[in-house]
């Protein structure tokens, strides 16, 4: 199997991808293809061991930042390492394709070129969160910042597809991110995909709150890629706040510090809990190929593991399972 | 200066509400009103000691459950807490009104009876969060969910006179809370706001993305109502999950329960900061009249504070600075 990795993508890109991708060629039975400047890439493979049949690089001459605008990059930058990464995906040279990139422009460049599966309007991005029952999928986080009702029911079916076939959790439960939990609240548009997702055959169970995002009410939360995006992001910005108010207040006692030390234990177990790099990549759903997203901080273990995603993705033919579920919903 | 307080508000209602009540009127210059069931609210006051003249009861017969849709029952219980409540204040009987129950009620009856202010389209939710910076205030949080351009401009305009006159902080920065920090971020309901805030005599920063919730980014985040309501409460959910975590870890571990120990001021500091009841209650702004909100978790200090909130609203004629502030716009 070969995965495509965006070498130019992310914040620590190129090194730091590199050295995730022959993380995943040594420990995992893939191929990679790394695509982007091969003038900066090559001198920075050989400092690594790895099997070189299992690695090579396909040169790209331009590169998208992190913060260019998504379609007209994707338009003007033809030979960007995005756009000749996910065109090898379409031309079938490759299974799968990753990058920790800008988003907006895999997004748009996914959707452009491999198009979307049939009977799904729109493409999703799907991630998984830590709960204080295990964990949840949240879909969409900013695929798609202005959906309709049914694109929404979609996602709905997407998610559960990817619950039980790369997740292992058969029949999971499906909650409505709004602002209560009664039907009638929210907006029209709210209520609209309310009524969809209760008479659609998804094991759904209401509305679900912004308070109830880690407490593992539903296996499932639905969101509105704008609104999903941002409560996402808010729950990094609280934690990071809690985070440096500790680091600075404990500082200023000898007391504090020798508890801290002592909750050591206790603190990494959290940091463990919390880590993305876990999950590794948020698959984007919906679009007629496999395609991972990572965190633009994302370090080697999180691009190793996020190339296992794209795997799993592709062994367990889930755009297959997911073109099944579409056709019967 | 006479405040009404529903004594039928919050989970903890009446008691809860009686006791900050009575708290407030023996530490600040004010009266109360208290609104609600008086076979209820009489014996309970009986218990505490205040000056008499200071706290009055205002039958109300009927009362708005947490959980009932807003428009219907404001447009049922005309002898509810909440309408009766805040007719006082319409009438001119009061100078304030303080609840911390049905927050949708509250804003449905308050903009029924009060009405808005010349030059304002809707009322906003603010509410003042910490941040590593100290605080900022956010505006809408829940009363609009469903804003048109020109009315978050009119929230910037509204934090920024609150954030003068009640937070003492002259010319504060302002951000619009959207998916990206680039202008071209985010549905065209977001460029549009961007635009007009732009254009704008506001001392307008940029968006800003649920990342920067907490980082003090700058001093007013203006965000549609249902995306507030969302991150707020998705940042409660992250706070909680995150002591629950530390709790269940903690206790397996005797080093630890130790190194809690050692940290406890730590731990409390943090609690304080970060404490809600600090800041009493949220004001609805945009209405003919003063209206105050609080968190139906509300307890005694945080029903005391959000009279004082109400007072000061009062005495430092905050509607008429926003009405001299919105004529020049």
């Amino acid at each position: 199997m070969k995965i495509v990795v965006d070498a130019m993508g992310g914040d620590y890109a190129p090194d730091v991808v590199i050295k995730g991708a022959v993380s995943a060629v040594n420990e995992y039975d893939v191929e990679v293809i790394l695509v982007g400047e091969e003038q900066k890439i090559k001198p920075l493979l050989k400092r690594e061991k790895y099997d070189p049949a299992r690695i090579s690089v396909v040169h790209a001459p331009e590169t998208i930042g992190m913060s260019e605008s998504a379609a007209s990059s994707v338009r003007k930058k033809r030979n960007s390492s995005i756009v000749l990464g996910i065109n090898l995906v379409e031309e079938g040279k490759a299974d799968a394709f990753f990058s920790a990139g800008n988003t907006g422009a895999v997004v748009c460049a996914a959707t452009l070129s491999l198009r979307m599966l049939p009977g799904v309007e729109r493409p999703g991005i799907a991630i998984v969160i830590p709960s204080l029952k295990g964990f949840s999928l949240m879909i969409d986080v900013g695929a798609n910042i202005d959906p309709k009702p049914v694109q929404l029911l979609h996602y709905g079916i997407m998610g559960a597809v990817y619950c039980k076939h790369i997740l292992n959790k058969p029949n999971p439960t499906v909650g409505l991110l709004n602002i209560g939990e009664e039907e009638t609240k929210g907006t029209e548009f709210m209520k609209e995909t309310h009524e969809l997702l209760s008479s659609s055959k998804l094991n759904f169970t209401g509305n679900v709150e912004g308070k109830d995002l880690y407490s593992g009410k539903c296996d499932i939360i639905i969101s509105d890629g704008f609104v999903g995006n941002i409560a996402l992001k808010a729950t990094e910005s609280t934690a990071d706040a809690l985070k440096n108010f500790l680091k600075k207040n404990i500082k200023k006692s000898p007391l504090a510090i020798l508890g801290f030390l002592f909750m050591m234990g206790t603190f990494r177990k959290l940091k463990k809990s919390m880590d993305y790099s876990e999950y590794g990549g948020a698959p984007l759903l919906g679009v007629n190929g496999v395609v991972i997203i990572g965190h633009g901080r994302s370090n080697i273990k999180a691009i190793k593991n996020a190339i296992r995603v794209a795997k799993e993705e592709v062994e367990r033919q889930f755009n297959e399972k997911l073109l099944e579920a579409i056709s019967k919903k």
